[in-house]
């Protein structure tokens, strides 16, 4: 019976939690989720490359052979077999990955959320690309470290910015391939760079790569991974390359921070469901990906070439941007004096929604940018949206 | 390739870090996966209550029928189905739960991190119950408050004593049904009671409530949360209901504090997979729970009554130990001259292995208490290894 006359609750949250701030994506999805607006807000992976019916027949399969234990509690480290499928993927150039290296972690985000918890203090130094993944930035953030921006260009982050910022620094949290948000790929001498750089002043290298799977152009280049295991820590996700819904990904480390990261993964949630990943080992064991993974190479090809024609053919001169090799994303940068948040709003009145750069940047952003994802629109409609947005662009110039 | 010569990496972990140890338990676990032991340490579910074939058509069904939209991102706060359904199932007494005050969650373990995360600041004072939950203490020492226990007696927590140690507290963390590790239950008066004394004191009060349905005797007690809505925060899970390796739970609080853990969840891991809650939503819908939950009573209470019955025949005078009215654990109490952590040690040596009450303590541990689990050890093996036990400890007497 629910009692009365208890005095109100005056609720007093963390200071951490003070500053949580729901994404501003995720506010951007839930308007544009409207049937009648063209969104290239979106961060999903096309349904499209769902294999539907190969996962609902290892669904099926294990939980028919190994049904009990795929239910019950699970090692905190993960599966095995996974584990040693991926450190065998992951084994190459001459440097061998172990399975105990591994930690299988609720999607790639939880791997960051475990990385902030356990190695940044309150005020440590936290060194980010400028712009950076939005998703970093917010899980990051909850530690209250201090951010500090390095500078990129066309071949991604620079690593002499990094030598005269980063002493002392905690983290360097990098995106190498085809990055969230730019479309940018850090180039082959950098990544030689960059690893000696956080070498020698003692920073961990945070090596984000959900995206590598999905080169259209050029050879993929070298994990930073295998150049420094001993330095690196590598962050990988089956979001794009199976479905993200299942939320698994991992973080491959040197065995001590590993070790660490398992304690912290225990307090958080004690484990990731075994089902999920006995069901996507069961998916991937026999080489599944090497197959499916070019088809969503072809799709997203296809469609990053549209986008790209139809912002030839429909942005006004004086708009740049960047031609990926790969990914999801191509960054837009306007002139100077139009600010893409504003944009956003008259864009969105007109049924075309995208994110604007300004949430990407953890030090001063740059109001002129926005963020494009050119995956999930039909072509005919990415035509459409784009001439739209070309038109509401050239109206401000 | 692997560069040469890279100066060897320092790790520095966060002082939360540093101080994160691996739950003894699941230390003792690893050991006791040997057949030849028999393991009271456990805090699994009999996976002979696992619906495995129901789980399997569910999770079929899902994926032969909204494929694409489970294996998809989702929203933060989870299928509103599921929340729909748990909101309903919560509505009782008088009080109405809505959906929109759930938050799923990967297990009620991330419900524990989750609050930790958004109400503790280093050095917040967080009220326990004296012995607490091994999994809320880990979650929460991450946060580094000062843990304050309160004490219990054989009615469970003692509210003056809240009162007493309360003032500013930033929450009190409860476990009222057969708690984990003692199986001692909050009376009704004291319930009452209990949420006054939070209001008043405007103290968050945490209902953990895992075992809440696995009742065996008695009239189940109201819910704390029934009785003060706005001031209490409810954690219910399927992991002892349904199986736990789904890694399903959820949280009730009050609207102003579900967004903010909502905003916690994503910035922590985006969603709990979709597919898990659509399947599970699949698996309940129709009153499955109803016909279920019995079952799983009548097993465990009948291993409750092989472990009493065992425990009068084979443990000397001088021991004591509670008579849960449910749940999965009994509390054992030696003469105070014996130490379970060395006893543990010897027990293991004779193959027969339970947890020590120690590290369920956040305050000064009673070094004499242990922890015995009934549900999963056959009734002849629970005889055989009480009798081993018992005979042990009379050696030590």
């Amino acid at each position: 019976m629910k009692l009365n006359n208890l005095p109100k609750m005056e609720w007093k949250f963390s200071a951490r939690a003070e500053q949580l701030k729901s994404s501003m994506i995720r506010e951007i999805l839930k308007i544009t989720q409207r049937p009648e607006v063209i969104s290239f807000a979106g961060g999903l992976p096309s349904t499209d490359t769902f294999p539907v019916e190969r996962m609902r027949a290892a669904f099926d399969s294990v939980l028919a052979n190994s049904g009990k234990s795929a239910l019950q509690y699970g090692p905190t480290d993960g599966y095995l077999p996974l584990r040693e499928y991926i450190a065998a993927s992951l084994s190459k150039d001459g440097t061998t990955i172990e399975a105990d290296q591994i930690l299988m972690t609720s999607g790639s985000q939880q791997g960051l959320d475990l990385l902030g918890k356990v190695l940044l203090d309150e005020g440590s130094k936290a060194l980010v690309e400028s712009p950076s993944y939005l998703g970093a930035l917010q899980a990051f953030s909850v530690y209250r470290p201090e951010f500090v921006a390095v500078e990129m260009d066309e071949n991604g982050l620079i690593p002499s910015s990094v030598a005269a910022k980063g002493a002392g620094a905690r983290l360097l949290y990098c995106l190498p391939n085809f990055q969230n948000p730019t479309g940018l790929t850090l180039s082959q001498q950098r990544r030689t760079e960059l690893v000696k750089t956080c070498a020698n002043l003692g920073i961990p290298l945070l090596e984000d790569d959900p995206y590598g799977a999905l080169c259209y152009r050029g050879e993929p280049m070298s994990k930073m991974l295998n150049m420094n295991p001993e330095g690196v820590i590598y962050m990988g996700s089956f979001s794009k390359v199976l479905t993200p819904g299942i939320r698994l990904g991992y973080v491959v480390a040197p065995r001590t921070l590993t070790r660490k990261l398992e304690q912290a993964k225990q307090a958080t949630d004690l484990h990731t469901a075994q089902l999920t990943q006995m069901a996507v080992y069961e998916v991937i064991k026999d080489g599944f990906l090497e197959q499916h993974i070019p088809t969503i190479r072809a799709l997203y090809s296809s469609q990053c070439d549209v986008m790209l024609d139809a912002l030839n053919k429909f942005f006004p001169k004086g708009v740049t941007w960047t031609k990926p090799d790969g990914g999801m994303f191509i960054w837009v940068k306007l002139p100077q004096h139009i600010d893409s948040m504003a944009l956003a709003t008259e864009s969105i009145a007109q049924n075309v929604a995208f994110v604007p750069g300004v949430p990407f940047y953890a030090g001063a952003p740059e109001t002129n940018t926005m963020r494009l994802s050119f995956v999930t629109v039909s072509p005919a409609k990415i035509y459409e949206g784009i001439e739209r947005l070309g038109k509401l662009i050239a109206s401000k110039m």
